[in-house]
């Protein structure tokens, strides 16, 4: 079975599942694994980081898969749009950022322009600047988000205010029920973070991807501490939604100490072990209540459809 | 056409969309027009006000509605549950609080237990006291509710945690296409606020309902300001989501010098005019952006109906 939308079709693709382009997580391997699967991966960039890029595009080998862009940095390292677009790949994502300067090489290059929004507002943006596929995120996703919108209320609304642009719904959406939820909400497919972050493909080390299976989404929150203690230049209203740890406990509010101090700490931070979970970050969204193994991403992509189509059979009108 | 689900064979009735009880607008009459629309109206009680409950009781007249009580507001109020239970209404929302104490006496009377949760772990307690059914309410909604987890992850998750008992979603949901995506995520049946609290029979001024009209849920945030200069003890982990306005841009962030000038500042907040936005707490969920007129409780039951049957039939399974 498949679910078409306008966003396989626009994609040449099987099924409305894209990969958050999830700069620890989403590398080569795990985007044509999902690609490979009927949907469509987008590797992560770091930060505009040209050789991850090249790094990843490589590792993907010819799988058709699309580059995932930190808008806010490619202003400091504007050739990684170049090194993106070397291959000219189906489809380029910019998130977290005014697209408007980059989107039109993006559109020249042949590539679609996927445009990750986090409010309204943002989605008119979008729209003007030339979008063609719209991405609805959430506070409730992992990593990084704006706090002013849910995704149950922020899909229909951008809905309605970019169409006929095709919105695509982010932010705990982890399993079928949420990709037929996303699907009433009028949006075209989804694009999921989390769930593929705990795949057997993705790079994250094996404790993170053990640790999103025992976390509980109750305990995420939205906050700063991790980029500011990294050194990532993350504008404010862009916090990241990770599992509650004693690192979190002892700075979440204190961030401007941290800042000033931030030379002690990241050593610290950096001196403990990669699967140290009770000082590093873990990702994670509100999804995360909902992943409870470490599949493959192509097992990920078929449950995703078969529970969605099971769920919308299960809910005809009587 | 109707959507029967477990929720509407409990309560038997046609459509599973429940009024929430909002103290400022779900009165007798609109908790009575809801019911009539094919729906569930629950009044609400205030801060468990015995005499707000026996008058909208009686402003209902033979409908059948039932009664939202704020949980912690029954330790210092106890009789307001008996005024709540002399009609042996169809069901009993219990919200913002250990619901345990009270549970056995709403279900010795007959009523069916409604709990209204904003966490996994609240689910989990609401299911040990013995819920009939546990409404999963997102911080996407309007007015109180926590912040700790949104709509679009809660209700799949709460879904899991307590099943066989049905669950409801709540935060966001404003039309057919969010009831449509809340039956997807696992849930029954939907709980509005925002959406009927711009509706003709709602208790709400002129100006709020206009208000809510013009509103965008990009404006929202949730604040305790409101209820701070109100002198209203909620617990500060309820914070409500409101339209930001002059009030709240002032005080925001300000709320121990808020309190510390209470009794002057609430006396330039009650000498404004009911219609002053400027300063009046206009309570709005993120659905807002979905609500564009001010039409009859049974309009929005149907015209949420049919959009839900429309949102489900076009997307089959291709």
């Amino acid at each position: 079975m498949a679910i078409p939308t306008r966003l396989t079709d626009l994609l040449g693709i099987e099924h409305p599942i894209l990969l958050a382009p999830m700069g620890s997580a989403s590398g080569g391997a795990l985007a044509a694994a999902v690609t490979a699967a009927g949907g469509f991966g987008f590797i992560g960039s770091g930060y505009a980081d040209s050789a991850k890029i090249r790094a990843e595009m490589a590792a993907a080998g010819n799988a058709r898969i699309g580059v995932g862009l930190v808008t806010w940095a490619l202003a400091d390292r504007p050739e990684a749009l170049d090194a993106a677009l070397e291959h000219a790949p189906p489809a380029v994502m910019l998130s977290f950022g005014d697209p408007t300067p980059y989107a039109g090489r993006v559109k020249q290059a042949g590539s679609l322009l996927f445009c990750q929004v986090q409010t309204l507002e943002m989605a008119k943006q979008a729209a003007d600047a030339g979008a063609d596929v719209i991405i609805a995120q959430g506070r409730d996703a992992g990593g990084h988000a704006a706090s002013v919108r849910g995704t149950f209320g922020l899909v229909p609304a951008v809905v309605d205010a970019v169409a006929p642009i095709p919105v695509v719904a982010a932010g705990a959406v982890a399993d079928g029920r949420g990709l037929a939820a996303a699907l009433m909400l009028g949006a075209e497919g989804v694009l999921m973070g989390t769930r593929f972050a705990a795949s057997a493909e993705s790079d994250w080390h094996d404790a993170l991807k053990q640790g999103a299976v025992a976390a509980a989404a109750d305990d995420t929150l939205q906050t700063r501490v991790f980029d500011v203690v990294r050194g990532v230049a993350w504008p404010t209203h862009f916090p990241g939604r990770a599992v509650r740890n004693d690192f979190s406990a002892r700075w979440h509010g204190r961030e401007d100490e941290l800042a000033a101090r931030r030379a002690e700490v990241n050593a610290g931070y950096d001196a403990t072990a990669a699967g140290d979970l009770s000082t590093r970050v873990l990702w994670a969204g509100e999804g995360v209540d909902l992943v409870s193994d470490v599949p493959s991403a192509r097992d990920i992509v078929a449950r995703t459809v078969a529970e969605a189509e099971r769920a919308m059979a299960g809910r005809r009108p009587g």
